[in-house]
């Protein structure tokens, strides 16, 4: 099958898209009329880097590539509007797949609210999917960066973390699960295969005073590094205040690990790291908890500059390196 | 190099962005305030697909991918706006190359008013450059689409043909330019490693009546019939009126093939074909003139189907397929 026979089922296969897009899929271009600010981020996965086929079907490939896509918007607070992909792919993925791991992507963008409204088909050596996502606000200053953390705001997490990489370590050695329920097993495979990202809740904290923003990708340590050499800052965290995910104890405890140093440097559980002035920490947690999720005080912003995450004892905590997918 | 040096390395290169964009690249999306219609395109080179590295040089390789991106945005008529890329980076390519690479993306976007504000860098078996580019209108309407062809209409196309795929021949084979001056032999292999976008052409062109326009990335013969199948129409095409690029008939014959066929098959010479009233066709070329290169009468648009390149006897000429580097 060429590149035009596979676009053209694809296209097929797209839902009508928002009411933006005034020129769909098909085109040299997609045409939109943004009405306000736009955020757009890139985001690529390539097979062997960032999933492995064989822990992965075709459509749990594609929701991860959208899905990691769009934990950049939430991270900025935005609406979703349009994606675009780009798809490599090798030539032991046969049309099926493609259209299997296209339907992957349709499935997330219908649920989120985004439109899929163009796309790229090449041969590469290995399966790779790029993705652009647009969002949208009515005014630049309603989308949050990184920058904006002062000294004296609230450190605060959405969410648990630890399960992405909980879950990529019951993958590598299933032994590792046979000491948490099947059903969480399942649960923590599933954040490392088809994380979901927290955009109701990065509204929710955009419209709740958040003065800076990131979602976790690399890693709690990693991220909030980024965020405090953004704004200026320190960060102090509270290691027992980490919201670990359920299992996360157990597999860390087989595998020989410390909970709280894997669930700190493990990448991939798409989580928000958020800074807000105190006074608004309140009713940003009430927020996000009808977004469907929690809000959990990690810490404070600090004068200065790095990460220290802190042990009740005093110690400091190093973020485990973890030869993690990423 | 881990992915982050890399990336602060690339922002420290970059010039400082337009207007539109209100933050750019290292935060989890750039921010932009479009202020009116986008078009946005995404497109992907791999190496051995769309380029070799033994014959380009990463600034070349950049430059490209960035220019095949641009001439989607050249065939709405739109101004560049921002881009996006995506880099996959295999082992045996260094941190110079990467850069060398990044400067020949940069040096383009500077040349065609385009601000790089965003990207990803990841491992990749095969060197990847995946490009987002974004372009602006300040209505909708003022964007040319492929499906607005109308029987009737001149059917006219920009500058010359052939010239990107005569250059391949000499790549590959490079006693095909023994006949030809060596600036010449030198220019059309600068045409297939170094595509130049037609921005301004496009732009003159949306302002002059184009009814329906599209690049030629796949060249005459399979770009034509995209166009016709949109606009519901088909093409008659004079195949003694087409321009073909100085050199391509020697180099076509030293390789023993029929020059119109060739020019009419080979892709990526990134000329605009453009339908608009017949009436409007001596002031659109005229405009195209002063952007610095020529629009050609080639055909009129019919009511039917399909596309039909007629040779001065009558008979009709088949585009070569041609396996070409696409």
């Amino acid at each position: 099958m060429g590149e035009f026979e596979l676009l053209a089922k694809v296209r097929a296969r797209l839902p009508q898209p928002g009411p933006q897009v005034r020129l769909g899929s098909g085109d040299d271009a997609a045409i939109t009329v943004p009405g306000g600010a736009t955020a757009t981020s890139v985001d690529a996965l390539v097979d062997g880097v960032h999933f492995r086929r064989e822990w992965s079907s075709p459509a749990q490939i594609g929701h991860k590539a959208l899905a990691s896509a769009l934990s950049d918007l939430a991270a900025m607070g935005a609406e979703p509007g349009e994606a675009y992909v780009v798809l490599g792919v090798p030539t032991d993925l046969n049309e099926d797949d493609c259209l299997e791991l296209l339907d992957g992507i349709v499935e997330l963008a219908a649920a989120s609210g985004t439109s899929l409204v163009g796309g790229d088909v090449t041969r590469a050596p290995a399966l790779t999917v790029a993705m652009t996502v647009v969002g949208h606000a009515p005014e630049p200053e309603q989308m949050v960066a990184r920058a904006g953390a002062r000294a004296g705001d609230v450190l605060a997490l959405s969410g648990e973390i630890g399960g992405a990489v909980a879950g990529l370590l019951a993958l590598e050695r299933p032994q590792l699960a046979a000491g948490v329920a099947a059903a969480t097993a399942e649960r923590l495979r599933a954040r490392q295969l088809e994380p979901r990202p927290r955009l109701a809740a990065g509204r929710a904290l955009a419209g709740g005073g958040a003065t800076a923003m990131i979602d976790l990708s690399d890693g709690l340590g990693g991220d909030a590094r980024h965020l405090a050499a953004a704004s200026g800052v320190g960060l102090q965290i509270e290691a027992d205040a980490l919201p670990l995910d359920l299992g996360v104890a157990e597999i860390a405890a087989a595998a020989g690990r410390d909970p709280l140093e894997l669930a700190a440097g493990g990448g991939e559980d798409y989580e928000l790291l958020v800074t807000l002035p105190g006074e608004r920490f309140e009713a940003a947690a009430a927020a996000v908890s009808e977004s469907g999720t929690t809000l959990t005080r990690i810490g404070t912003v600090v004068a200065g500059e790095g990460v220290e995450i802190r042990l009740p004892g005093g110690a400091l905590l190093e973020p485990a390196g973890f030869d993690q997918l990423s």
